[in-house]
């Protein structure tokens, strides 16, 4: 039977979050941590959509906070998935963040989170392809392969020697 | 005049939290996103005793969630800086979870996240240079400007052709 | 000089939250004081994105809680302006509820509120005129007028015998 | 058999709150949702003490928030059920507030939600019938009625020219 | 001039809370410290009344958890004035809890809590005397100067030799 | 068979808490029912750890609120387990606060939690004995027998003529 396909454009989610003084460090700018999990719930929203199951976060992509995100700011987190293998699926969510009263610019971060669909009882379960459509989607599908290679390296589940897609990044004659 | 050093013995912070309903999933397990906040604030406390100044979270390193930690779980977080870079600062988060009535083994996590030291206005200053002590202290410590490069090139901030320090790990003659 | 003007999709916000053990009750159904607490963080931001104003509540109407929201959820909030009065704006909301595991169909509540634009001493200041655009929209416009004298009415602001518009839905020959 | 009867001092709730920092947008003003969520806990409370059961929010009525609270005011919230209506509890909430230290003098809110209430397995079961006793209560007792066919109509629930009792505060000669 | 007056009515607040999911343990009964919480917050607000000042902890006698109280129990907190000590007021919190579905009886803890009125610099700053009506407030009123007396010497601050109304409850011959 | 035996040190937890603004008052100073909580919190988890049960809150003894802590400091609490009784065990948690910015020095405050060990049906179950081994754990072991008396007098669950631990405290000839 062939298997089950789906579109990024299913498991898009939009969530919007208000910095409150709780979220503030001293100089009343929104913690990284904060961040940091909002993205895991609107990734994990993202990651259901796609699967129809219940999702565990198996891992966070490097995540680099450049633009301090203001106490009283609106948060925009949008999440859609990249690319499914098996049980697994690639997450990519953007941030933008805007201080409507002072007119402040948008800013953005972004990162790619990666979460296993399980059953009732907590075992991994396969998952719906994903069939990108435009052309960002197809782009972020390619890099899905490179990404994954990088997260297996770097949590020592892969020798960097195999990891042929990620070599590519370093220009590298192999 | 000399900069002023410190060893990472200075920075250790200890945090404990008990999982709680509210950051757990459907299936009673710790979502990630909740870990992160964590690891995220316990980080800063460390990065904030190495400078004795307010830090900003800059970044965060791949987070690999291999180990389900469960509802009413102990998890102990362990941090404390690795290197110094005249402004910023590596800390090393370590995560251990303990279910003690059913005398469920012991698991663990772990992490690099980057602080920035800042004054009140909010512009980076100069932190103290970190110089380690014990062996896996040193071993950090060296693997610290490997981890920066890699942050930057993920960053698109470096060229990946200039990370002679990333290179080795995929064992390439450059 | 002209009014500024614009459009209800300048004000769409769209809001995703997961229902937490803390949001339920003892029968693990969403408390109905929890969705009004995100009804009013999502049409407060639509009411921001009008206006380029702080906004503060003015009025919520009836809400009639139909369908059980159950733990575990996606609740997806949207909001936008309807129609603007000088200082003041309403706002609609619409609910949906989703459990994506167990495949339930989503449900709707809806409900409007209004909010008043201020200035940093919390005092009104006028806001854009709203144009409204699709048929929905401009039905809603309609609308904002009649459900003004009713919430005018019940705040004992407006006498009965005065509220032309509201008398209608009443089949009333006056 | 007789129905259980009860009066309105059974059900009587006083709750008392004191305004946080993350109750309040940025001008220092607690949130209209946050108080929301305060009336339908309290009033939720209230139909529990006159049902003995479980109770779910069926509808809050329009609210009107016409007095700005303040960061570090204390809130007392107090409720009872005005009218039962077979597996239905009408409750009247009043909300008071006070900053004590700068004496700044007690303001007030008020509205009326309405609950079910129901059995372990989520169905309507009857409560007992209410009997009001001072002057204010047998008010209450029979504004119900209105409010009730009010909120029907406004839920689309009941043809408006069916709504005789909400009829005449409109003056109309039907 | 003669020194204010007032009496413990007028410092008398109650306040109500629900215990949710994330206030129990992991046999879902209400944790400790969770009640010691709003014993804390109820008796700051009676303090308040009291003095028309903010008001700081200044400590919290013995408390015993004789009663496990459950998730979903609605907790009744009552607190009033029962001295004052020139700056200082001691405060009577005592806690009803209630299963209103399954019946169960209500049950009871108490505890003594004392505060220190201050002046917006943090200095304290004399309160008014209290004047007890009731036999019970006089009873408190005359147990008070005993529960100072074993605060001083549990906190090291007054040698237990000089503790005479102390001693008297060790039924000792002095 | 004999009794199982532990050392304190079997049963240290540090926990770090960041001083947040929903955790001060309005002098932005850290509110004591918070600090209790955390107290509540790191003792139960010693206690835990000592005897490898859920364990739930039996007593908090007094306690002396003498140094303010301030927004944005880092609390550390510190606790262990100081003598066992059949199923209760005596905690001792110790507080230091420090604001790291401002280089102010750490401050302290320290209490005794007592907690029972019980099993899944929510009985008091046998703990290991306490076993003390240095100097200062020996003076807690000892002091925790007088402690006991003095709870047990306050909860008038002991004669006060029959604490004769408790009346050395007072220089007494008995």
């Amino acid at each position: 039977m062939a298997k089950q396909t789906k579109n990024p454009s299913a498991s898009c989610v939009t969530m919007t979050e208000l910095v409150l003084p709780n979220d503030t460090n001293t100089l009343n700018k929104l913690m990284g941590g904060r961040l940091m999990h909002w993205m895991d719930i609107v990734s994990a929203i993202a990651a259901q959509k796609h699967s129809n199951r219940i999702v565990v976060t198996a891992s966070a992509d490097n995540i680099s906070f450049r633009h301090p995100i203001e106490l009283g700011d609106v948060v925009t987190l949008e999440a859609k998935v990249t690319r499914a293998f098996s049980s697994s699926m690639e997450v990519s969510v953007k941030v933008f963040a805007e201080n409507i009263p002072s007119g402040t610019k948008s800013q953005s971060h972004s990162a790619f989170f990666t979460f296993v669909a399980v059953d009732q009882g907590g075992r991994p379960i396969d998952v719906p392809e994903l069939i990108p459509e435009t052309d960002e989607e197809k782009e972020m599908y390619d890099g899905a392969l490179r990404r994954r290679q990088l997260r297996l390296v770097l949590a020592k589940r892969m020798d960097p020697a195999d990891a042929s897609e990620l070599k590519s990044i370093f220009d590298v004659q192999a």
